[in-house]
């Protein structure tokens, strides 16, 4: 998507030189645009961790591209393969609850026949980290597809008054490759020319959606609102929004999601006001193994400092300034789960499928095995 | 109560000046306490503005205070009636939803009769808001009393374990002249012994429960944990919270209850969890004039840069960060209204009152002519 009207991914190679990744930097947005060079195995695991890169999808392809800069630095004399399996733990353990980048990894490592030469290890993790973004890519584009015609049915009823879409955190192109998931239908959508308004969920405490989701969509052009996450109810209860659209990190069988904490509170909310309420997710984050979402799905908790401090901008420098008393304790879980009950559909790549354990089970019958 | 050990209200008369109204500015709470001095009328609506102090109770006694600051200024040749009247409607429009600031100023104005000289209308305003700071006081210490049978009851059945009550911004003692509305009975139930546990909702985007709610509970003793507003759904599916008590700016006839914005959020959450919902508030914060809260509450919409810069601590300075993209528009709803259906009950200064208009007309009976 654009960036001062120029078309960006989130990840990609140097145009010039094949030994570079770019990568806009995560962690200065929405003060600094920033673009990292990376040129070593050791400059993505430090992205990873430092979230200069974010989103399931998108850490999962920083890490394919890992192990390709990886093959690069093979000295000669080295074992190509250890270097590789050793890079790929290191990469893997970067975010350990991630499960994309461990798929993504060990998917290549597979790849490489045991006694491949260091020139074939080049070749195929290039070729197959090229893959991995091109197939991020391609699902997050074909949910924007099928989710846009949902877009489509609602403005034709609003006759040229633009339809409220209300999203929380960011599952934007930003986490992804680019479009984004819970994106891609609003992007594919503008850029139609179908109006739409975005309500943006500042989405407390690590602020994705005030901070990122909102410089995306206004980069692009896409006109937007950030609220707070308390406002959705109200603007709900008023009539101000026509769908919510979010992503999921984890959805079960029966179609339970896990996303970004407060998710499960616009849900109900939706449902209290007669208000579609999708989710927009590849095939990749479904886990089938599981069904009880609410039993079963691991909530990370995570610093109570993203919850007692907060970074911003004062007058030129980027600070981190405390907002709670001195020794109040704090608990910040990361995600929360919305029951299937709550969801109207979900938007994947294969197309919109309902919220039920028959459903996904029949759409995804081949990836159940 | 408690602040270091010491005993405070949130408002009071200068014990040695009579000219001069004292306030715990709640600007800068928690970082910094500071009492401020109030002479002139205009410095207790810049005080109202501002939220130096803000809560339904506090405004109203504020403003009460403002008119007899004004009686004081009534300079010789002035129509005291009308000074005072003119001050009565700046000091109304300064907030524009909690009922109790135009029910405290116009019940006082109401008193005064025509031909008063200065010196009775002197009297008349200082007796007058005395009595008001004395009756919401009261009414608060009531509210605890009630409130506390229904944590006793809980406290009952979890067998030593402590008592969890999820709270939204600050309907405590600072925004109250002592108790609190919804911590009036957990500070009661706490200064009996019984074991509670706060869950502070931060409270976006001006975090008056994170920065307010947590200060007093911390300084009186009271456990608790600051959460975001996003976490409350996720910690009732898990049995983590026993009830929710939340305040009120103004109640129905019918029971629909305006509160801070997230309010209605935290209630359908409660209810998905069946867990009790309280809604704490004096009988002077219901408006027996109207029915459906959603249609017929006004709801204050305030500056956007409550959500896009926020205040704090930076080494030992107060900083407000910038915290949201330069270009993106933020909306900044105060205020939403829980409808009745998802209320358990009122605790109010009479008892406890069913959410529908017949229990309220029953125990309001002589306030509704």
């Amino acid at each position: 998507m654009n960036v001062q009207g120029k078309s960006y991914q989130s990840i990609w190679i140097h145009p010039e030189d094949k030994g570079i990744v770019q990568i806009i930097n995560q962690q200065l947005l929405p003060f600094r645009f920033e673009i990292i060079n990376l040129s070593h195995p050791d400059d993505i695991i430090f992205a990873i961790k430092e979230m200069q890169v974010r989103g399931a999808p998108l850490i999962g392809a920083a890490g394919a591209l890992g192990l390709y800069l990886a093959s690069l630095h093979i000295k000669p004399g080295q074992n190509g393969m250890s270097v590789l399996k050793h890079t790929a733990e290191k990469i893997i353990t970067s975010r350990p609850t991630a499960v994309n980048l461990a798929f993504a990894v060990n998917e290549i490592v597979k790849e490489i026949p045991p006694k491949a030469s260091v020139r074939e290890i080049q070749e195929i993790t290039f070729r197959k980290a090229l893959e991995r973004m091109e197939k991020e890519r391609e699902y997050c584009r074909k949910i924007g597809e099928h989710g846009l015609a949902l877009i489509a049915d609602i403005a034709e009823k609003k006759a040229g008054e633009p339809v409220n879409i209300l999203t929380h955190c960011n599952a934007g192109w930003l986490a992804c490759i680019d479009y984004g998931t819970a994106t891609a239908p609003i992007y594919l959508a503008y850029n139609k020319g179908i109006k739409v308004h975005v309500w943006v969920d500042e989405t407390r405490p690590r602020n994705q959606g005030s901070k990122l989701t909102a410089w995306e969509l206004g980069q692009h052009g896409v006109p937007h609102t950030i609220i707070t996450d308390n406002a959705g109810g109200h603007l709900m209860q008023h009539g101000k929004v026509d769908m919510v659209i979010v992503g999921s990190d984890r959805t079960t069988l029966r179609g339970d999601a896990a996303n970004k904490i407060g998710t499960y509170l616009k849900a109900l909310a939706a449902r209290d006001n007669n208000i579609p309420f999708f989710v927009a997710l590849p095939s990749s984050s479904f886990d089938f193994s599981i069904e009880d979402g609410i039993r079963e799905i691991p909530i990370e908790k995570r610093s109570s400092r993203e919850i007692t401090h907060i970074q911003g901008q004062y007058r030129d420098e980027l600070l981190e300034v405390s907002i709670t008393p001195e020794h109040s304790p704090a608990e910040n879980y990361g995600f929360d789960v919305t029951p299937a009950r709550l969801i109207t559909a979900f938007i994947t790549e294969r197309g919109i499928c309902q919220p039920d354990k028959k459903s996904i089970s029949r759409m995804f019958a081949d990836l159940l095995k």
